[in-house]
């Protein structure tokens, strides 16, 4: 399989994160290239969405798409057949992305012909809260069978993104899960964060998130 | 709310984890307190699991819980609503428990009239495998919803746990999992795990669970 390039991507040893991540996102802007992070546990629907949205934006917006995993290349499979431009990074066991990493990401899936990237983080609703990969927003994954307590537990996480989809409402039945709680949670860590309940597989919700997206990325052009 | 206790856990200054998990193990023999660490995904299980088995169990083994969670103290309650001991280890966002901070949570729960301890740990596939906390043995949840190809994502949790709990198979019917590709997937990572469906909310497989782990209990206490 040639089709896709693996990076293994090294952690910085540099402790200025911040600094990194704020000289990304400015290389970003002036070559016109929004970037987005998308962050959730695993199994939320990350891939399911990106699929969804290269199907729905494809046609306006030149996508790339960087699936970050500790291994296996199983996302970059599928979002490769749903024709975006992709790159598996491989993060040798780390558990999160930092800037560093996402600019070597981004150099080896080449963003010449880019106006949206996307890194779909590392499922873990811990560590990638940390470091500020560089992205212009953050948006994170809910899914219902995870549970309305977890803006509780995951306080970061939350407090961090500028969206939280709601995926998989189409289980609700099937789950104990309280959409009003859930809203309650997420408020209490993020008063100002956008909420949109989805369902990536079926595809409802998808115009939503889609106008949201563009609607940042025709505002960040703007500004 | 005073009835149980909450415990801000400190990570070890000291490199030397595996050690320190040693001596705990070794302690703990001593004191003939079995314990075992579960981990799982955010929202995969756990707690429900632990009431399933406090209920099952609780009449024939004395149970302690230590729930470690980033924020929140919404498991504790939940044990502790089900009668087993319980304390709530808030790790100040730390993505994982190592020795020393399951020593100091074992110190507070107190042991002296305990058989079980459980470590429910942080939920999260990637950071809490690289750390041994002392546990006599390892087990996860893989929850339905999350998708058969976890183990190819996350290599070292599976290979690090002694048993695999595939829970929520009720959902089965509404979710893109295949049971036999899941098994594989393990097999991959680990060829002796011993692997029981379950679904902890509806009791199903919950039998086979306490017999797995009163087994392993009775192998322990005879070596």
């Amino acid at each position: 399989m040639d089709e896709f390039k693996v990076l293994q991507v090294k952690k910085s040893v540099f402790a200025d994160n911040d600094r990194r991540a704020e000289a990304l996102r400015q290389t970003l802007k002036k070559h016109r290239v929004f970037l987005l992070n998308l962050m959730s546990s695993p199994g939320a629907g990350k891939t399911t969405l990106l699929s969804r949205t290269i199907e729905t934006l494809g046609n306006q917006l030149k996508i790339g798409v960087m699936e970050a995993d500790i291994d296996s290349d199983v996302d970059a499979r599928t979002i490769e057949s749903f024709g975006a431009k992709v790159i598996q990074l491989h993060t040798g066991g780390m558990c999160h992305l930092d800037a560093d990493m996402t600019r070597q990401g981004l150099e080896a899936l080449g963003t010449d012909d880019l106006e949206l990237a996307i890194l779909e983080n590392v499922g873990n609703l811990v560590c990638p809260a940390e470091f500020d990969t560089g992205a212009v927003k953050n948006a994170m994954i809910l899914s219902v069978p995870e549970g309305d307590d977890k803006p509780l537990k995951y306080p970061l996480m939350f407090s961090v993104c500028d969206l939280v989809l709601i995926n998989l409402f189409d289980v609700l039945p099937y789950f104990d899960f309280d959409m009003k709680k859930c809203v309650t949670n997420i408020r209490l860590r993020n008063p100002k964060a956008k909420i949109i309940p989805v369902c990536a597989r079926t595809g409802e919700g998808i115009d939503l998130w889609c106008d949201w997206l563009c609607s940042e990325i025709s505002a960040w052009r703007g500004q």
